[in-house]
């Protein structure tokens, strides 16, 4: 591959044949060479898990000037890990993760297997960011994203991003309005409220189904949950410190406790 | 159950017959009502994956006054979201996992299942402590933190902790000096170093074993990776807020992108 053009990674959780993940693949190529690997099968919701017991089977599918794909049978992360080290042939300038189909803002992110490989592409000191788009449609619509992903991909390359920094990009659903810009946020906090619903296999036996809604009462306008329902594609500076400094001295009461 | 002790759910992420597992339902039977709900299998690495596309089949193994025991197919955060929501009655007054084979200090908290399972408690507004053993040893010495599990655990029941965090306790293996006493500080920064050992099966297909070693060059006084290193119990506040707030206003540059 060209030594003087970038080297975008490219991997996601939806696996080879998501139509947003073939759209990224159709934009970074304009900016760089590009190696993509993705999963055998969809693994949303499999957040950071990695094949530490498993054996990973990886191919090279497809080759041509400027552009690899593989496949692999692991995580987004297992992906993530084995092509920056044995895959690409130096160490990629920039990590691309999506366009996932359905959001990955509040607190929904740590779930995400395109998230996770973002973070551990920051963890690795590599610029990565995650492009997810606010619909499940497996038929979305992505082309009103080009430019804004263009532009927030060439300001990455161009600058980089700060040290255990990556970035969390949510767009909105396509709708009559144009998007109205960008807006720099915060991850709002929510939660998944489970329902099991329980039903009853072949051989009579009990078994749930886990599925489930969204529920969040802090759509804040500093918010990327707020960003997104107003149109706006929000932008989260994202890290893997998940220490809340603020508690550390209050909590120094734990430091008295008796320990023999 | 009793409605006057308080209801203590229990999950890890080593499976049903890790002895760290039993060391820790033998400690909070003493505080407390105790539910437990382990995986079937060791689920080491699987983070904050959930079985959002497989039957979850969950069995009530064991049960005498003040506890009940349950095993489930699922991931430890499978197993905390059934627990909670369909096995426990009522809101358990609090969730502890581990007490876990191995450190989940600095960045390794974001593989680990038995502390996704504390995060996923804490999301849900439940009080929750995650407690690991600086040793793999399938058969470590726990004896050493009966006091300091039972100070730390009663402290939590009895004040409770701040909305949105949560508690990442790690211990130091035993060594021939006593612990010196409990820090409570922040997340290291670390990376695991990956060597994918290439193999071939038994039909002659190449695959990749995935091992590695833990690097950090941020073994800082405040951390707790240098709170292990020194004999003393990590105790680190944490939260699942991944927001770099510093660098929302400096990335306001971001907002002045084209976007169409």
């Amino acid at each position: 591959m060209d030594k003087k053009r970038p080297l975008i990674l490219i991997t996601n959780d939806d696996g080879y044949a998501a139509k947003g993940l073939r759209k990224l693949v159709a934009l970074m190529r304009t900016l760089g060479d590009v190696v993509l690997i993705s999963t055998d099968e969809v693994m949303s919701a499999k957040s950071h898990s990695c094949s530490i017991r498993d054996r990973l089977y990886v191919s090279l599918v497809h080759e041509e000037d400027g552009f690899k794909e593989y496949r692999c049978n692991g995580t987004p992360v297992d992906c993530l890990k084995l092509a920056y080290q044995k895959l690409c042939g130096r160490q990629p300038d920039l990590v691309v993760s999506g366009i996932n189909h359905g959001m990955n803002a509040a607190t929904t992110v740590v779930y995400s297997g395109t998230i996770a490989a973002v973070v551990e592409a920051c963890m690795n000191g590599i610029d990565a960011i995650g492009y997810s788009l606010f619909s499940l449609d497996p038929d979305a619509d992505f082309d009103h994203l080009d430019t804004a992903i263009l532009e927030i991909t060439k300001k990455v390359l161009n600058e980089g991003l700060p040290k255990g920094v990556c970035l969390n990009v949510n767009f909105p659903k396509r709708s009559e309005e144009p998007m109205k810009g960008i807006k720099v946020c915060r991850q709002a906090a929510c939660r998944w409220v489970e329902y099991f619903e329980e039903k009853y296999d072949e051989q009579g036996r009990q078994y749930y189904d886990l599925d489930g809604t969204f529920e969040s009462d802090d759509i804040l306008p500093d918010t990327d949950l707020w960003a997104l329902q107003h149109n706006y594609i929000s932008v989260v500076p994202t890290c893997f410190d998940w220490t809340v400094h603020s508690q550390i001295e209050s909590m120094s009461a734990f430091e008295g406790l008796r320990i023999t």
